[in-house]
């Protein structure tokens, strides 16, 4: 396996993501010396002090100059403006990658903005926690977890092959995938479940509003969903705009699904409401089975 | 405080709930005896063999016979049915509960079916994990929990004594409300959000009918939905059909927040989506202090 190094590393956007990543390229002494680029000053004083990074600036031409490793770890929104603005300044060489959590459109703009000599590889680490910011950021959040690539038929095989080295560094699984496919995925098994969670507890919350006290009595299931629903606001309305046309498409599918069960309760169909459940059930059950096989592998 | 102890307790139904606190009154040497009821001859054995029980029997009139408290932890539906079948060999100056998650229907007949001189207290244990059966019974299932009771204008105030002492010492804090409150906070809190883990789950697995292995893809939050949607189907069924209009109203008003959220998403209001998303944080954020004032008490 190819050894990486890197003598200068940018990242722009040292949050969760973009912090950790840092942290883990500085424990596996990766990069001579990591910059945050970022707009927020105290997020950024708080990378340096955290040793998160070993510098900062918020201008990215000074930030980008002399890297041959910039990450662009900024909601998914500000991704291309970043690029933008940071490409006269990228020097011949480099690779620029990516974290965000929808691809198809990064993908299709990002690799035309590119300076000759510079490649760009689209890469999304499907982790996380429901805190932001470098004060969240930590050096095993992408242990285990799954890293999907998204190349196109002009990326170039040996930055590939250096993004790829990263992630598995960083202790996750890489996958390839095309990003279209990308952004179907996680707008089904990612994106589509946070929306419900976040309509779910402003629901409970109108409820509360005539109904004083209910959410004293929240037990396990409705606290999940509140965490699940406490992600980062800036974060979620990039990716529902992002991947608006995949994640309306998931929410329409659901809204059948619960207009159907709606139905069955009204009808007090009590066989069809079991088969329902068991259904659930059983996709649960198989996978934790799958889980079970892969962490064997 | 006043204390307890009885001479014959009959459990009826042994599962998760029934099991539990069978557990704990035998910890706390509050049953001389318990005599488990069922039908399914392999759990009763197996609470047997655990020690759950000293005896067991599928004949409900022996089971009931001698006994100073009976507790009816069956599926909500068939909790009347039960009460009904047992009642003509209640003794005097028992005292009949139940753990049932629905309570309205419940309370309004239960008590009529008692025989001169018994006495009915609805109890129920919000607590619970996504496993059922005696098996994955344990003492400490209701510490910490909360127990909600609900009273009658008629409740004998004595027996309503005993059953608050019985969850108090099973490490529950007892909280008194109307039946019909019970299930409307219930439906919102609890009954709702399994109703759309159950739909998104068999969304999720619709999809992947068509677009293989999306779900070996899924991470922390699908995952949290995949186990609340993996509790009993039987026990879920009851609770669709005993608490049906509650649950509907519930279903109506989340429909409407996800179709508004789903306007946002394909208007691409921004700052819409973030007012949304941020109003659920801020709700997360609010509980959790809630949660840690309340700890402090």
């Amino acid at each position: 396996m190819e050894k990486i190094s890197f003598n200068k590393v940018t990242v722009i956007g040292v949050g969760l993501i973009g912090g950790s990543l840092a942290i883990k390229l500085k424990e596996k002494k990766l990069a001579r010396t990591i910059v945050g680029v970022g707009r927020g000053i105290a997020n950024l004083e708080a990378a340096k002090r955290l040793g998160v990074v070993d510098s900062f600036t918020r201008d990215v031409k000074e930030g980008v100059k002399g890297s041959d490793l910039i990450v662009v770890a900024v909601p998914v929104q500000s991704i291309l403006p970043v690029i933008k603005a940071a490409a006269p300044y990228i020097e011949k060489g480099s690779i620029v990658t990516d974290v965000g959590s929808v691809k198809k459109d990064v993908i299709k703009n990002a690799e035309s903005l590119m300076p000759e000599g510079v490649s760009f590889v689209g890469a999304h680490p499907v982790a996380g926690t429901e805190n932001s910011g470098v004060e969240a950021a930590f050096s095993g959040l992408f242990e285990g977890r799954k890293c999907i690539i998204t190349p196109t038929a002009n990326t170039d095989k040996k930055a590939l092959e250096v993004v790829k080295r990263i992630w598995e560094e960083a202790g996750a699984r890489v996958i390839c995938m095309d990003a279209e496919r990308h952004d179907i995925v996680l707008a089904a098994i990612s994106h589509l479940p946070h929306m419900i969670a976040y309509s779910l507890v402003n629901t409970v919350s109108d409820i509360e509003s005539h109904n004083e006290e209910i959410l004293s009595y929240s037990a396990g299931g409705f606290m999940d969903f509140t965490r699940i629903a406490s992600s980062s606001p800036e974060m979620w309305r990039g990716i529902c705009t992002m991947n608006s046309d995949a994640i309306v498409e998931m929410i329409e599918l659901f809204e059948k699904r619960l207009k159907a069960l709606r139905r069955l309760i009204e009808e007090g169909d009590s066989e069809g409401l079991k088969g329902e459940f068991e259904r659930a059930k059983n996709l649960r059950d198989s996978l934790k089975k799958y889980r079970q096989q892969t962490a064997k592998i």
